[in-house]
């Protein structure tokens, strides 16, 4: 039996990232960037005014102070996104605004502050000045955004490899990036099995219990960058599950949640093997240690792969989520064309005890608290509160290697789950 | 001017809590319960085997070894889901699996591991077994997973206040509740303003700029939660502003990006003044510094309301977005009624030094990688890259307070931004 490090490294073996696509800008938020994007002009295209204020010749202005100041023509008045019409010649200064194109002439930009124009003056209404006194003597170059400053034609502004986010997003509309070469997204195919589940709303009765994995595993496909196609659930015959997993195959993977454990209709497994091979089928990691994965084998694929993975998760959602946060979220990831895979990890204190030496590695659905100066962990909640509500209030996940105990006050590393 | 701190402080006493709604459960994703959830029933509703295996009475298997198996008449098999029609009478067991309802009669459930079963022989093939030989005694309850062992009727199962992900979807489902009471998602309108931004595909010429915020800022609002509403660029002048922003009044917030510094046409100050008040004008924290907070008055609202907020954040993107995450962030998760709004923080070992003391708090878009044992962070990619690459290639926030020096190998907090 391997232990999820090694079961981990053999799924991966199997995952392979995904072909790229060119995707409008807005619509690639998550995905991973598949190639080196390049400036194709100089930002800004001209110099530009960094602050408000007056486009001066630097030497006019050489011996400005609080009690001497020079007293200069203002010409124009260049607003954000205009040309100035005029050049400022020695004597003359141009209002000009906060990105507004550098005026043929002046080499600064005396802030308003720097001048007799008070703040409060400001606005559309304000009746243009006709002379400004420069009350501070600046070098040249003062107040302006050069061209190119921001980035230079041809310079790399973001690498292969990087996720875009809302910052890429705004950086790559920049540079008037319309469209973006991207890792495709994998689609992932979710299938519940057994004949004991009932869809939501359908009443309960003794055996039975709501399908809960599908909507949870979906959520957690959206979540991690995937696209879920939930197919429903596979009855306990060999026929329905195979339909099942044939119409998965059209996904790029395919998850199933019950029927591996070694009961008479649990299925799951033996399918897979006969539609192509079960690579592993019990991880030493509980809950969840039923779990398997294997791939089945596919035709007429236009990207040449010859077989999809299979992730057979645990039926009982305690191990099921926990599945899927250790083997199929990196998977996923490596699928878009992550590098960083791994889970977030902080480090907390525990607030209470794991008691004995455990005799495999155990995961324990907890709750991660800030409070001062850092984390608290809870670990025991199932004792306490149950099972279901253990998980209901859980918001991280503590893996606890075999044969660690933890004492309470353990600086400890745990899996946040909520990290927006 | 205030600092950080004290400016989102004003901030919140202005955000309030929303209303609660009623949405089916696969749609409440990442909001935040508004109700005590209890569960309706016993779960399981009746004793159940945990493991496959054989329902028997202990009894009758209380002498059984390797050496000394005792054989049991069997006289049904029950598939997870079904009920026994059978009572096991002593000298009889019922072949049981995984989530089937305990049989009448049986006390306990031997799993298969400990009778003459083989594994190899599971399957929906497998020619019927009439006896089978138990290799083991075992207590009385032993292999049961009890009534209501998961979840008593009537107990508390996920608190109000617990963010809804993809752990609470599965518990909420288990307990079949299909409609949940939680916070409404805010609403936030995203206005851009200036007449020097062109929309993304427009030729770029000298003075112009793309509208890069307003994809940025509505990706931020939806990655928090929230639901964009687009609603364009306003122009230089106080009708277009007035306009966009009474347009906003529909939503829950207002976003503006641009139009707060000093120059004569940076109007969404003043006509947030005109039609509410401007609360704060400036923060102490670079860059970013010029990014206001107000609200503007409306009518007619049902929750009672009597104004709304509006955030006038720095039109640059380098402040515009570490506005958004340092005053809209905890602004939405207010709105949306989590407890913990504040950042997630990692540390992280400085890279690079940030040689001179600051005047002010300075943020730096940053890299954090991880490493063997940690995380680390590089802070100077804008002198290195060029502002528009450091941001495109940044993956995380790091605040540095004012008067703090950064030395290399100095353990400092950072923001991350890339959590998933």
């Amino acid at each position: 039996m391997d232990n999820y490090q090694e079961a981990l490294e053999k799924v991966l073996n199997y995952v392979h990232t995904l072909d790229i696509e060119d995707k409008p800008l807005f619509d690639t938020i998550g995905q991973v960037l598949a190639e080196d994007v390049y400036s194709e002009f100089d930002l800004p295209l001209k110099d530009q005014a960094m602050p408000d204020g007056y486009a001066v010749i630097s030497s006019d202005i050489a011996g400005a102070s609080e009690e001497n100041p020079v007293t200069l023509q203002i010409i124009e008045t260049v607003r954000a996104g205009c040309l100035p019409k005029n050049r400022v010649k020695s004597g003359t200064a141009i209002r000009i605004m906060t990105g507004a194109v550098m005026p043929d002439g002046a080499d600064c930009v005396v802030r308003f502050e720097f001048t007799d124009e008070p703040a409060n003056k400001s606005g559309p209404n304000y009746n243009n000045p006709t002379e400004v006194k420069v009350y501070r003597a600046v070098d040249p170059g003062t107040g302006i955004s050069k061209k190119g400053a921001s980035v230079r034609k041809g310079m790399l502004v973001i690498s292969k490899g990087i996720t875009i986010g809302a910052a890429q997003i705004s950086v790559l509309a920049t540079i008037g990036k319309t469209m973006v070469r991207v890792f495709r997204r994998p689609t992932i195919a979710v299938i519940s099995s057994g004949d004991e589940l009932l869809e939501l709303g359908e009443t309960l009765t003794p055996g039975k219990s709501y399908n809960c994995n599908e909507m949870a595993i979906a959520t957690l496909v959206s979540h991690y960058g995937g696209i879920p196609k939930v197919l429903g659930i596979a009855h306990d015959n060999e026929k329905s599950v195979t339909d099942k997993i044939k119409r998965g195959m059209r996904a790029d993977a395919i998850i199933t949640s019950g029927g591996v454990s070694k009961g008479d209709f649990d299925l799951v497994r033996s399918v897979i093997g006969k539609m192509g091979e079960v690579v592993f089928s019990r991880v030493e990691v509980g809950p969840g240690a039923s779990v398997s994965f294997g791939y089945v084998h596919r035709q007429d694929d236009k990207e040449g792969r010859k077989a999809i993975p299979v992730f057979a998760l645990a039926g009982p959602t305690v191990g099921c989520l926990i599945n899927f946060e250790m083997l199929v979220r990196p998977s996923i990831f490596k699928m878009m064309g992550k590098s960083d895979i791994e889970h977030p990890v902080v480090k907390a204190i525990a607030k209470d005890a794991v008691p004995s030496k455990i005799p495999m590695t155990f995961t324990r659905w907890s709750r991660l608290e800030k409070g001062n100066g850092g984390y608290t962990v809870e670990l025991n909640r199932i004792e306490k509160a149950g099972m279901l509500s253990a998980i209901g209030m859980a918001n991280a996940l503590t893996i606890i290697p075999r044969g660690t105990e933890v004492k309470e006050g353990d600086s400890i590393p745990v899996l946040p789950l909520d990290w927006t």
